[in-house]
């Protein structure tokens, strides 16, 4: 059986117990069929990734017994922030799951004009954020901030932080040029715009900023999920870590 | 109101008319709302793009007439070819759409040892095709291919197309020195595994074959869809005709 990765809110040390609560421990004994004694793995974004024995498995809940480090912590939110218009409900749902696959360090959901502003439950998307880390193997799991009008965004904006828009428009250059030149630092954040597109006064405001840098991907229409998961992974080859050797060593 | 586009099978010219059946009237009037002199974009995959006007729209069907085109037939089918291990059937069908949407320029469901076959509906898939071509803009439909055992593929691989395999196991180059390294031709595919990862004796035959190329894609374990989604967009940037300015005419 392959190893169940589970994020917790415990600190991770030799010897410690980490209490689940009933609703974990029934998808432990009753999906997963596992059972006491077995080995589970645990993370908790700060004390890297632990080998834990299942002690108790029960109606009201478990307990595992922390045995030693498997991964130390290291910074693997270095990729770069996501910035998106919320899309319906499913395909937001997909965008936070997949953002987290890749390696966003960051998830900010944008009521841009033409936002289908459904509203945004982010109980639910931090849940995905958190079963995504457990599945693909990060360390860490990003924060996804409380959905913000793109005008406040831009005007609180840390000019240190280039912001690269995805530009259906056309107006921006080829993407694999935009990751390919010189950049001003470290830091990147990506930002989709809606189905609908950016209003054109809101893509005349973008232009303004110096942080921002506008990018295209083709000449097809993407939907925002596939625009989205197209730019970050673009991002990893160009400038994230998909560039060293794969393998979890260098997550 | 957006143009609607829609594929049709007939031949497109100045003063033709395509029939269309009681499904599609349906569609028109009830869903999108449209009615009789309302201009369409229709397309075939041969003859470019046509504006045309809903002549008739009734309970058995309906009539456009075509007008004049507004876009000639381009090749807009020079992207990879995606081999992908079918998954769970939403997956499989996000693996379509988005396939299309990257300009695939054919899909082939693989069956290997660890594929989780369930059955693969190539009619369904064909028809996610159609409808991710009418939105994304796509002149063309790639073809879908039926489900094909690895082994066979390989044996009767032409060895002038390369075979870009997608390695969960870290066996293969970062995707970025693979894309940027000098290739044989113009043609490429890409292989993406089952969830499971290739069987070692699978990943083994494939090292053998001179036509394939590994390549990584960072050290997070994605999906299978994920997977996918990142390779033909890595793809685009890099080779394909994202490096374009973009824009429809450059499609």
């Amino acid at each position: 059986m392959a190893d169940i990765r589970l994020h917790v809110d415990a600190p991770l040390s030799p010897g410690a117990g980490v209490a689940v609560d009933a609703g974990q421990a029934h998808y432990l004994k009753n999906v997963m069929r596992r059972n006491i004694g077995d080995g589970i793995l645990l993370f908790n974004g700060v004390d890297g990734e632990w080998r834990a024995e299942i002690f108790d498995l029960a109606k009201r809940g478990g307990l595992f017994l922390v045995q030693d480090q498997t991964r130390s912590q290291t910074d693997d939110a270095t990729g770069p922030w996501l910035l998106f218009a919320p899309v319906k409900r499913q395909m937001t749902n997909l965008i936070v799951e997949k953002a987290v696959e890749l390696g966003a360090a960051l998830i900010w959901p944008v009521m841009t004009q033409q936002t289908n502003s459904e509203r945004v439950r982010l109980d639910r998307l931090q849940t995905i954020a958190i079963e995504a880390a457990e599945q693909c193997g990060r360390l860490s799991v990003p924060e996804i901030l409380a959905p913000e009008k793109l005008e406040k965004i831009l005007n609180g904006w840390r000019p240190e932080r280039r912001l690269l828009v995805m530009d259906e428009t056309g107006g921006g250059r080829p993407i694999s040029e935009v990751l390919g030149a010189p950049r001003p630092s470290m830091n990147d954040a990506i930002l989709i715009g809606p189905e609908g597109g950016f209003a054109e006064v809101e893509l005349d405001a973008l232009t303004k900023f110096p942080f921002v840098s506008r990018a295209g991907l083709g000449g097809r229409t993407l939907r925002a999920e596939t625009a989205a998961i197209a730019a970050l992974s673009c991002w990893q080859a160009a400038l994230g870590d998909w560039r060293q050797d794969a393998g979890r060593p260098t997550l």
